[in-house]
């Protein structure tokens, strides 16, 4: 099999089951490539615009709207909408962005948390970008903390309406998408108050421009010149006891009757306040996607700039190719092994979301809910966070011709940033997830705080995280599968996957149980709660990163395996190799201190690391050609060649 | 003593002898705080205009020119022009690179590698801002590997001139400060051939701009939009057979005489040119001091809004503070530390470039010069990825805020990114601090690239490295320093500066040794230069960084020692240890390996690094005050209140 017909198929196996909806994406992106280079003359204002046409025209085509019902105009399928978002990703990231308000977020309210009444008003206008909308959550002095939102919306039954209010110096609402410019409406998260009681938070539905001006009682406010995405109309929002009807409340977990009363299918207010939220998940697939793909255009650049790139010599005659240098294979190669396992856990992620949304939600269960949401919050912050550190290191490795922004990566770089803290602060996801581990997703999750999350950990841990990952327990188990017996870890073949597992599983649950031991400790010597949350944080982020560390890695694991025998096969086989050892390198000293790791077996990983990264010199521009992102996007003619 | 005291005392250390110029520049700056926010609504062209402005008031002011000649309107005294420049950096980044662009690197070049013709014809007019220029050292095709550039000047006998042209598609000069609007001559380097013999690389001076347009034979085109930094013209030049007359040579080292024959005091021609570019050895020290300020700003951004920001509860009343989170603590915290662990190896590097800059070149021995040069490099490297990694962790730390341009963080993170890159990439400037070490600045020095070295050290490494670094005498002489004999690294107090230090200089030769062991035998087994040291170029990179980042404890610990007895003093000590601890911890898994940290040491060390976390916190923005960023620079106002 040649090398062109390897890339192929990588490729093939990499656009997945959605080929022919990322194909279509790519054939829209190309012919307006040149896009990435005329917005950086215009104003931030006529960026904005531009943007703007370009979502009008891509709504167009359907592929914004295919996570919509069809007879809303859209394509019924929300695999191939996540699909498509992450395709888009390899274009103008405001776009993009602006994209992921209207149709993710905006519309995503509309869908998920309205009824019958509100798609049929709306969603066929949202679905066109008739109707541009805002996802009005995060207030300037809420971000993360959704729950202590301080908009209110108050039930008036003498007009029957609501009242929506911004509450305290605080609680406006800001760094929304679409609010600046463009946004006729906002999906408004506020806490509902009915007959003098509150309900905690839920979304209302605001016209917010009247004609293009704010509608009466409506502040709106620029948010001014980002790092970034400057094509996006970022905006801050107050509310002065605006009027919206009753009928704009997004009633499908809780409304309001006809007598003016609160109810709700989900008694517990927090469970109800997570459901909601819940139904959000998909917005966290999208940019954890979207961070994946922004990270494959880095490495594609600058891979091949290094594969072409020569500088200083051998003494005699032409000078040295970039990639030839060892420490140039140690900071590309690992990172492109990475983009390649985050994928193929992106992919399992978005099959997840896709099948429970597209299932009678009554079918679903509610412990496989909040696996889909757990795994979308840790693929999310470690995605995005590889895509910051892919760009940098990406930019570095070209040199002053990186920092031109010829070259993308300072849009890349600069309209990335934030993808580390919009849907979800990266740090608040980890602790997301590491709650869901440690209460095992139990029932009374929704009620927990991270405070109220470590007593009741403190009080349940002998009997199940602990019992569970006794260390006992997990050797028993590795013992099971590699052969070895009592020291697996020191006779299992350096590059078997089974060994790779092996250890991060054993960190993952090792580091869990630590996690419990502590908070129990803490807790049982009349620590406070909040002193022993904050004395643990760190090890309980390192557990949330160590369980989705080894999803990633049992996707990339799996996915091989389902391959066909041949080349292409054999090349993503190291190419997962090496995955997993710059893992187990990364945390060696973890390791080592947890006895899973001699010193000897430590400095042959890093050595294994470094042969991986030489034998894979000759294939890395292969593996960043299947990527399959289009030359026209990469926008680096002069360093790609 | 109260805490203001404290603060000022620290700030007083921070400061230096150098503090009243330090004021002076806060002093020019603070008025100027509106340039921060202006400048983002401004196009390209009218921001470089007023960065223009900015420069030449500036000046005015004397504050510019403290490294000149005071015949020549300067203030003699090139420490005080470092403190200065790092002071600067407090300000717009852009007149900050475009003040060093000017003085340091076109007016440096004029100063260093001229002689008093060029001084007595230039230097007044470049000191008051009347002459701008460039420094057009870098080519497309040739960044760090200077050597090679392809530029040509060529003596013409026939009219005593020199011919300057760009010889071949990839030596046009690239990235070129002040070239795209404002430069009127350049100090252009090029190959200088003599009489059909070409003598390496040389300085020319050379008019590139006549009354605003290109002089005849040079063609100017705009670097374009940048990452960052965009209130410099960066540009490229051609040039097509420029005449200049013969005078025009920077000749301090290497002149063509009167009858047209070549000449230098340096008759070894790469020993020529590396003193050639030592000279310039400012540019460096420059880069890594404003990398330190604009680390500063960021933390105290950063440090001062997790001291206000409350997120997420207690379960019961008040949110909490950011800066009460562990993890918070852990973000921060440290990286404060390393700022101040860097300013003080700043101060010595200053002083050192002071004292042999202002000394008789006679006088001053090689030996030193050398290994000024190598600290200057690695010193630029470390503060200058201290400065992106601590921007980085503060943005995100600052959440959605931190991606606003009014917060600041946009531009200080595109603005000091390249900072990594110019005056020497970092990694490239690594390895040329390795190069020192392993051949222990030996005269050859200068005659080897690295792959020389690769020869050099394999030829010499038995007698002297090897020798040196053998593991029985590193354990002997740290043996002698710390109580415990042979198990000092388990007995030692965890918190003593002997033992961190003890380890750091351990490591620090234990690597050395190491990489010398491995090019020797990787010759003698009879591989290929190129490809032992693409092995071994890693751990070559590893070392220099372990031999700098030795020096920077040095200097903490010697600065802290230097004190008065106080409660400043403690602080700053507790300060110096949680930076050792940090660093020790941070490459725990290299000590673990070489037999220097027991399991239950490294994990005591990282448990002692989170202690000092928690015991800092309450002095945490007493020591970003003691930085001393005026208010109005943070342009942080919503975040630190």
């Amino acid at each position: 099999m040649d090398t062109a017909a390897v890339v192929a198929e990588i490729a093939a196996v990499l656009d997945g089951r959605h080929a022919d909806i990322r194909g279509r994406v790519r054939d829209e992106l190309v012919p307006r490539a040149g896009m990435l280079a005329e917005v950086e003359e215009l104003s931030r204002a006529d960026y904005r615009e531009r943007v703007r046409e370009v979502l009008v025209e891509t709504a167009g085509t359907g592929l914004t709207g295919l996570g919509f019902p069809t007879e809303y105009g859209g394509g019924g399928d929300i695999g191939a909408s996540i699909a498509a978002f992450e395709t888009l990703a390899m274009g103008d990231l405001s776009v993009l962005v602006k994209t992921g308000v209207q149709f993710g977020l905006f519309g995503g309210a509309i869908l998920h948390l309205g009824t019958k009444r509100h798609h049929d008003a709306y969603l066929s206008d949202v679905v066109a970008g008739r109707l541009l909308g805002c996802f009005a959550m995060t207030e300037h002095g809420h971000g993360s903390n959704v729950a202590e939102l301080g908009t209110t919306a108050t039930y008036d039954p003498e007009t029957d309406e609501l009242v929506v209010t911004t509450s305290g110096p605080d609680a406006y609402k800001d760094y929304i998408g679409n609010a600046a410019a463009h946004g006729q409406m906002a999906a408004v998260f506020a806490n509902l108050v009915v007959g003098g009681e509150s309900h905690g938070v839920h979304a209302v539905l605001v016209p917010i421009r009247v004609d293009g001006s704010p509608a009466p009682g409506v502040r709106i406010a620029d948010d001014g010149p980002k790092m970034g995405l400057n094509g996006v109309d970022n905006g801050r929002l107050w509310f002065d006891e605006v009027r919206v009807p009753r009928a704009n409340l997004l009633n499908r977990f809780a409304d309001i009757t006809d007598d003016g009363r609160y109810e709700s299918s989900i008694e517990n207010p927090n469970r109800r306040f997570f459901t909601m939220l819940g139904t959000l998940v998909q917005g966290r697939v999208s940019v954890g996607g979207a961070g994946i793909t922004a990270s494959k255009a880095a490495l594609a650049i600058a891979t091949r700039y290094a594969a072409r790139r020569r500088q200083f010599g051998t003494g005699e005659g032409e000078e040295m190719l970039l990639l030839d240098y060892g420490q140039h294979q140690r900071r590309l190669i690992p990172l492109i092994a990475r983009s390649y396992a985050l994928s193929f856990a992106q992919d399992e992620l978005r099959e997840q979301l896709h099948e429970i949304f597209s299932a009678d939600p009554e079918t679903v269960e509610e412990h496989r809910r909040r696996e889909l949401e757990s795994r979308a919050a840790g693929t999310k912050a470690l995605a995005t966070w590889h895509a910051t550190r892919a760009i940098q290191e990406c930019r570095e490795a070209c040199g002053g011709a990186g920092y031109l922004a010829e070259n993308r990566f300072a849009a890349l770089k600069a309209d990335t940033d934030v993808f580390m803290t919009f849907e979800g602060d990266n740090t608040v996801l980890l602790q997301l997830v590491a709650k869901g581990l440690l209460t095992d997703y139990a029932g009374s999750f929704e009620d927990l705080d991270q405070l109220g999350m470590v007593r009741f950990v403190a009080g349940m841990a002998v009997d199940t995280v602990l019992e569970r990952t006794s260390a006992h327990k997990l050797l028993e188990r590795v013992r099971d599968l590699l052969p070895g017996g009592d020291s697996w870890d020191q006779e299992a073949e350096i590059r078997d996957p089974e060994y790779h597992l092996a250890m991060l599983r054993f960190r993952e649950e090792h580091m869990l149980g630590g996690v419990a031991r502590r908070l129990k400790r803490g807790v049982d010597n009349g620590g406070d709660a909040a002193e022993v949350f904050s004395a643990v944080q760190d090890h309980v982020i390192a557990s949330a990163r160590a369980h989705v560390e080894r999803l990633v890695l049992e996707a990339f694991v799996a996915r091989v395996e389902k391959m066909a025998e041949g080349p292409a096969r054999e090349l993503l086989a190291q190419v997962c190799t090496l995955h997993a050892l710059a893992e187990i390198e990364r945390d060696r000293a973890w390791f080592m201190e947890h006895g899973r790791l001699t010193i000897q077996r430590s400095k042959a990983i890093s050595r294994e690391v470094g042969a991986l990264c030489r034998e894979l010199r000759t294939s890395a521009v292969d593996l960043v050609n299947a990527f399959g992102v289009p030359d026209e996007l990469l926008r680096a003619e002069d360093l790609i060649g």
